[in-house]
């Protein structure tokens, strides 16, 4: 039993494209995140920012985007999406699913807000560093975790491109879109595109994002 | 073959602290983080930010520190300090050891540094927050995965010392010593407080950490 908290075009929604990747039956929960006054309070023993996403399997509840991912893809080993404990690119899997929460969310948010700070100043360092860092890594590297599709890849991907395309924070290089076309050009990516349209006209705060 | 990139009393000596909990051999490298100049830009190549830590593990670099604590405490599993996969208390330790890195450090350095913001501007959301989910969790539960020490905690134990006793901003509580009391009370720990003071001495930055 698998319950998914979810908000469309929000940061759950690379956790939506793995769901659909890995092919496993679950439950959705809407979570309306952009509710004038916040969203419902019960929600907080889900999770304790009230954001998404979040996951409750097997009545266990995983917050945390790389945590609810390494999970995911380890439960459901079949779909091929994670190196296994002992594999090479287990580390640079794992390197890479924590990155995109421990340092991309952040630098980038922080980017878009116009803070200014020292590289000391916050753990996840300048944006000039991830941006240099995520061209380096992907002019070398296919994916995330080198030559093949990963779980890493539905985060990094679904940030890049949001952040490029829609927040247009990130800056739009060929090697960016190189990747996301490595990476999105798959059938669970479109089911994911199609479905988060479609909820989000069912929703008043379809309107937020234009 | 592991090498440990290190600087004393630093957000590397909670995997130094998980080092010395798994009994592993292993080489150090100390990263003078707070050089004048900052860091060699050599050391790029291994931590994109040319922060601490990072591990090259069997020729595999591994960065952030969720992902390395991650792969060590799998890697040396007769330690017992992960969570077998599909071990219900898999996804609380995901969830605690990527939620040092994505929420708790990024929220404690904006309070130090006086940020304002909304709850929906970072992902990292609220420092409010992170004290009442911490406060919630270290009163219901003896340890960051539930009943026993494992690697999550050498990373919120490492946390919550830290910004409480020595930045003074997370609040000092009850509930936060009580873990202290209860996480930090092992050879490995005091070994690696000897260990990192002992290399303060023998830097000059020993003199930024009063």
């Amino acid at each position: 039993m698998l319950t998914f908290y979810h908000a469309p075009w929000s940061r759950s929604s690379g956790v939506f494209w793995l769901l659909e990747e890995l092919g496993v039956d679950y439950r959705m929960e809407i979570v309306d995140i952009r509710a004038k006054g916040g969203v419902d309070e019960a929600y907080r023993s889900i999770q304790p920012n009230k954001k998404v996403p979040a996951i409750v399997h097997d009545g266990v509840t995983i917050t945390e985007r790389a945590a609810i991912c390494i999970h995911l893809a380890d439960a459901f080993p079949q779909a091929g999406l994670a190196p296994a404990i002992g594999d090479p690119r287990r580390g640079p899997y794992l390197t890479w699913m924590v990155y995109s929460d421990s340092v991309f969310d952040p630098a980038v948010a922080a980017r878009a807000h116009g803070l200014t700070y020292g590289s000391n100043d916050y753990s996840f360092g300048l944006f000039e560093d991830l941006v240099g860092n995520l061209e380096r890594h992907l002019s070398a590297n296919a994916f995330a975790a080198g030559d093949a599709f990963t779980a890493a890849d539905t985060q990094l991907a679904s940030g890049i491109g949001f952040t490029m395309n829609i927040m247009k924070v990130l800056p739009d290089k060929p090697v960016f879109r190189d990747y996301l076309a490595r990476a999105t050009g798959r059938p669970a990516y479109g089911r994911v595109q199609e479905k988060d349209a479609e909820l989000a006209r069912l929703h008043p705060w379809e309107q937020n994002f234009g």
